[in-house]
């Protein structure tokens, strides 16, 4: 049994996840095909990147990934298989894989050449439907196209670290579905900078000096109920052990959440300063 | 083969469901995993309660539910696994299955005690398919945690009757896809109430007197065509036996559903007034 | 193993299509259920003749295709299920399967009786599912129904030619989900009209003298990136064979799409002209 994952910006009312899917229980019928998303903001490259590195880790080995976002076939966008960490990936290489594949080294990536016969303009079901079945039945990476050495890297989702080493310079990459806000600043990039110093993180003009361990921690434990914790505004680290500035019982269709009550979206700077010699007086949360 | 069905409020764009689906097959690859939704409006417990009541029935026996929905730990929010009607679901404490099992009494509830050696943001991943699977692997829920015998109760959803058996007080409970308003109102209770006596359902400004088994009962046998029926109101009990009042052929995106154009919303209330000796001045229909 | 696919309006939020595959499992347990889409515009017959022919072919053969769209039974609005091109399709008789069978002859069409038993406002759960997982277990069309010669024709999606075949009169089939404007002009019409002659597509108030092959063919092979080429209109033949305007790089959510930004919506024309004997000065591309 095969496992085939899609992670797409065709969104879900469109016939093209339809064709795709009908067109690997064709070649594989018993295969299971696991939709991540089709949500993907049209072409948005490091939006993919976030979601694939966080879901692709939960599935089984030799599950294969196939990436439809911003997939055309030009010079300047090749297609590429992957073999990394014991997954694999039919993608565009367009940086999606980058992500990934800057804390684990691919073991191969080709460039796939099948296109020699096919010109298409729907290429996830021309190309990269016969790619995932033809790894799928045990195929070789190097039957599908030549052997390369890189991929294309987004530069974007690297905060930066001062010399000095008290301040990481970090961006808002992502908001998700109850309009938390996750920036590109790692659990690991923290601690390795802060040191357990003291610190306060500047997101537009709020800022915040605690770090909690999940939601609920806001909640005070001599309190009966969580209602009155409601909208509150607290940052953790997210289970994808990224920096996230949340809102308490978030919801953006009615209070809203920490996107829109901050005023924060992609790309956005978010910074943490660290406090060597003495504890300032911190602005007090709100 | 093991039946494991989803309902959550993750949306479908972030890396959630994908990261569920993946844990689950990693546990168990032949499991069937099926979406209820992931469109619950964000800690909406009501709605929840309203779907899962809904879909659950029409899965195998032996199915396990799971729900994530307000799901992280707190002394105010207990994990539980609960049998019930030969299905299983492991989900909060908070109330979801309240609107379940006030007409069919569990037959085992147990508090989940995993968390002792789990702290997470992503409980849904990091415990309840843990859980799932457990159960799928045929093992027994008191192996999960200790039996309690109480579970959270949702009060909200129940409609009153006054004390002359002459009115039923409900409101809305739920708008569906086609802005269709579905009350907390069940046939049997109008049916108990009513005894067959003539009623007026009042809603917002609008009334209606009259109980259609279809939405196509509205269109009279002897016309040739039902365009010109379309956006009319109409009151029927719709698939869940709730008391619904829809408009013919609606559309939110275009011509409008009964919530907006009779301006209904959640917990608005919803009235039926029942007549016993003389048949009153009814106001007619619009 | 049996495929049967969904294509609704039933949107993802309520429980219908959660009961509707949890209903066909009880039934099959090892089917393999797969969402086309239940995203049609409520009630939308045209989108749903559009996606469904689109997506069909993709599946094995023998595969069976529910569609639920419009579906409640009346006079005006039978229930049919029909063999066609070695798949199956399990619908009401309105128009739904006639993109499809205007190209390919349906082998066999039943008027489904089994509702002389069935009185309901969920049909696709009270009646298709039983006739889909008849046709799964091998059972017979009629037995289902008797059979019948005629189905519903949609004529709105017929472009005309005028006598001098100096013109396609077409207009807007579709909105994809970039925004991408899909008219009713196949290019098999586009061929066997213009026999090569030099042509002009007016759309709104642009105008477009060339076809591309793909979206990225509009990137001229001497630049070094694609960027500069980001919200370029252009015109091609898209994957599913029909003439679509689109916009390079399009997002309906920021930039736009063809739709938003050429002002088209559905049933709007899009108008060719061929030209005989000299080469008019054309509108310039902007």
């Amino acid at each position: 049994m095969s496992f085939i994952t899609l992670t797409t910006d065709f969104g879900t009312k469109d016939h093209f996840v339809g064709a795709v899917k009908g067109a690997i229980y064709s070649e594989l019928a018993d295969a299971k095909i696991v939709d991540i998303t089709h949500q993907i903001t049209p072409f948005n490259i490091t939006e993919t990147a976030y979601i694939l590195k966080n879901a692709y880790r939960s599935f089984p080995e030799g599950t294969i990934h196939i990436v439809g976002v911003d997939s055309e076939l030009s010079t300047d966008n090749k297609h590429i298989a992957i073999a990394l960490d014991n997954h694999y990936f039919v993608c565009p290489d367009n940086g999606i894989i980058s992500m990934i594949a800057s804390e684990i080294q691919p073991t191969k990536i080709v460039e796939i050449n099948i296109h020699d016969r096919v010109e298409s303009s729907f290429p996830v079901l021309d190309v990269f439907v016969q790619v995932a079945c033809f790894i799928a039945r045990g195929g070789n990476l190097t039957v599908i196209g030549k052997e390369v050495r890189n991929y294309k890297k987004l530069t974007e989702i690297q905060p930066k670290v001062n010399q000095a080493q008290t301040q990481i310079i970090g961006g808002v990459l992502y908001i998700d579905n109850y309009g938390n806000v996750i920036s590109n600043i790692s659990r690991k990039m923290f601690n390795e900078v802060g040191k357990g110093r003291p610190f306060k993180i500047n997101a537009s003009s709020y800022t915040f000096d605690k770090m909690y361990n999940k939601y609920n921690d806001i909640v005070e434990s001599n309190t009966k109920t969580s209602r009155q914790f409601d909208g509150n505004k607290l940052t953790l680290f997210n289970s994808a052990g990224l920096l996230e500035i949340a809102v308490y019982k978030s919801d953006l269709t009615s209070v809203g959440g920490a996107s829109t009550l901050l005023g924060l979206a992609y790309r956005d700077a978010i910074i943490i300063e660290f406090f060597n010699e003495y504890k300032p007086e911190f602005t007090p949360l709100t």
